[in-house]
């Protein structure tokens, strides 16, 4: 078998630095281009890329996006800013090149889609379910997106169960220590030096608990879920939204 | 719908005693009788019992299930014992009884037996992976046999996705700090005054962790597994190993 | 030596209960009398009581009190609802018996007791801290006396050690996933079916991480406190206010 | 107040590249000098240097500090390799140097040295101890030192308490799941990709349970103390080991 021809879009960025070293070193796959901001995205034409790999900025990534699919390159992004108008614009275009797939993935943790997927289908047979994130001091929003969408899907997985609302007492919480609620699902978020990204579901009833924990201590834990993404996206066309589509749970 | 009926057959146990309360609570369930180790077995046949629950001791249960299947009543068997014989026996016996189902199961803790699918399931994702178990301090033996058995499904895992021995470069451990090692899998058991019966997966790979960890605070922690096991009987016929074989997984 | 002879007032509640059961057994002490709410305080006068362990309920518990000081008799209080009027009453009503010993313990779990000294201790060596705390779903209240009163002492280790606000870049908290903010110091608070009483703290630096966790299963965990506590109050005289001040910290 | 004048030597190691980053921007200290290992110690006498960072090689470590203690500069030794034998001969050196002090630190991480002295503190108060350490796969030996010191130390404050042996009924344990005895503590070494240096110390009593956990995620973690030590090391004369015994415990 050849190897997949590669192309990494953004690769003076720190996740882009990681993942030209990561494709490199992986087999199967053949490093060809490594792109920084100021590269023409014609130089994967010439070297006849398989799969691009875009590690930009949100301002950027739709417009190479859209080339990549227009040239019916298959595509992996990790570059975050993809909303609810940019993923319908780009259905629109993936609809004209039906051969073409793109993985759009707002984790590349595989420690946390497996968190988030056992969550999912633990969920039913306990009563109560908590999810609580530790990020590093310098993020800007709280909760975390993987908390806020790990807490939904919880909440998705009750309601299908049958499940009513998790069992609470409080009368009593002045200063809001029982956290944020999305979805009927308590969250907390704690911001603590030295700490990178981490997720910890609670699951529990009587008599037992069930917790699963997911840390992401430096960007190189994206590396090994990129690295899935670029083997198995040939087998996908359309839009793929998640990397656990693509593990075989 | 009616009501199963449900008995219990070594009510007088700790766990007996739990499991005629929850069932007597549980929705869609009726408990018709409660036999302690000097009531006859013929108490089922006159109240046309629908499932049995076996919680007995390792002496009297292949007798009890013998006689249960011989009545085509099907079972759910929470007793220790059930060696290769015994259930080879016991498969012999149910083939005379096409339409009767036998659960025996290990573990009856949803959490235990989900945390152990969980690994098995995100085992070929991590480059390491080990098992500790806690239990408390009157444990004849170590690891325990969920330990044991967790440590098999993470070494089956591997083997199956092509993965080599986890990474280890311990060339000195005079004393056996590396615990023991269950098919290529390290296992570590504590034991600690005031604990239950818990356990910790730990897979890891470079940047990143997934931790699964389950808690039995007491025998209560059961009762839900063998409630959901009573209402699933029914739909399997022959002999089933494992309460996972009943979870939507 | 003789052995000190003690008095359970409250012996029918869930509390007093276990302690009538662990100073039966504990060496040194010896059980003299053991009182429900119908029975007479002068009992302990005709039984030549050493120490009262006053186990009732907050409205009963300054009279008990009262009386015991007014009687010379060393007293370890596990009631609550002991405000800064009752405690002040209390103090006067010692002055006039200088050699009476009262311990006042919000807490009497060991473990909690050290968690809070230790979280105080390594405060001031460390960028941030946190508490989570985990309780029953019973509870009225969030966050819990303990965790409350945990993030009072590490805000007050902080501020001794000259240590500035804790690092935090949030913008964005929709939800009010960051918790209650307790004198600067965040405090997050999970109800959990199958759980009891439990504490978190997180402190961290660059680089590291250090996280200290007290898991009270059940009432039992109270016992060795109290148990400790008589042994200790006859060498006390006046108000002692916290477990804490009895251990060989 | 002047500065305090710092070399580092050894500085083009990785721990030693990390002190001068460390120390540049330390508030109170001044670098002036680091040294590799072609520069000549004679440089630190030129620039008037108050305190050195040792942290070169086992082989380098006893020369370089015995030059020092001649010299009269305070020492701050990070370099493993301390024997027995060198310690008494480096004591034997500093005994004509009454003014001058000397630390010899195995471990600089803060968490860690605090971790210990806690256990040391609360394991008189608890049944059951026993101690985990994870680290990274490359590491040679199990256990790590400082469990292994840990571990000796919880023996001691027990034995010092009057606590008989920790409770302990496993009669079977074929692969030596139960780990390491040290001292009569059991040990445990997990080796996991993606880790560096942790370690968990379990104490437990009838319903309660003291959990301290210590994380070094990288050698940034043992900056703060060595910057501590540097500006503590004036007060101390003779050999001072540990870097607990400049905390404020």
């Amino acid at each position: 078998m050849n190897a997949i021809r590669v192309a990494v879009i953004g690769a003076q960025g720190r996740m882009g630095a990681q993942a030209v070293d990561a494709i490199g070193e992986a087999e199967g796959l053949k490093l060809v281009a490594a792109l920084g901001s100021s590269d023409s995205l014609e130089i994967l034409r010439e070297r006849n890329v398989d799969v691009a790999v875009e590690l930009t900025v949100p301002k950027s990534t739709e417009d190479n996006v859209r080339w990549l699919v227009e040239h019916d390159i298959d595509t992996v992004v990790g570059t975050t800013g993809w909303d609810n108008e940019r993923l319908a614009r780009l259905e629109e275009t993936l609809r004209s090149h039906p051969k073409t797939g793109v993985l759009i993935a707002p984790n590349f943790s595989i420690g946390a889609v497996l968190a988030m997927r056992f969550a999912e289908l633990a969920a039913p047979y306990f009563d109560s379910a908590e999810v609580v994130e530790i990020h590093h001091t310098r993020k800007l929003d709280a909760p975390s997106g993987t908390a806020n969408h790990t807490a939904q899907r919880i909440a998705a997985a009750r309601s299908a169960a049958g499940l009513p609302q998790v069992p609470d007492s409080t009368e009593s919480d002045p200063h809001g220590a029982r956290g944020a609620v999305i979805d009927g699902i308590h969250v907390h978020a704690i911001r603590q030096q030295g700490m990178n990204a981490h997720e910890e579901i609670h699951l529990g009833s009587s008599g037992e608990a069930l917790t699963i924990r997911t840390d992401s201590h430096s960007t190189s834990a994206f590396m090994p879920g990129i690295v899935t993404a670029v083997r198995s996206i040939s087998e996908y066309t359309g839009l793929v939204h998640g990397l656990e589509n693509m593990l075989d749970l």
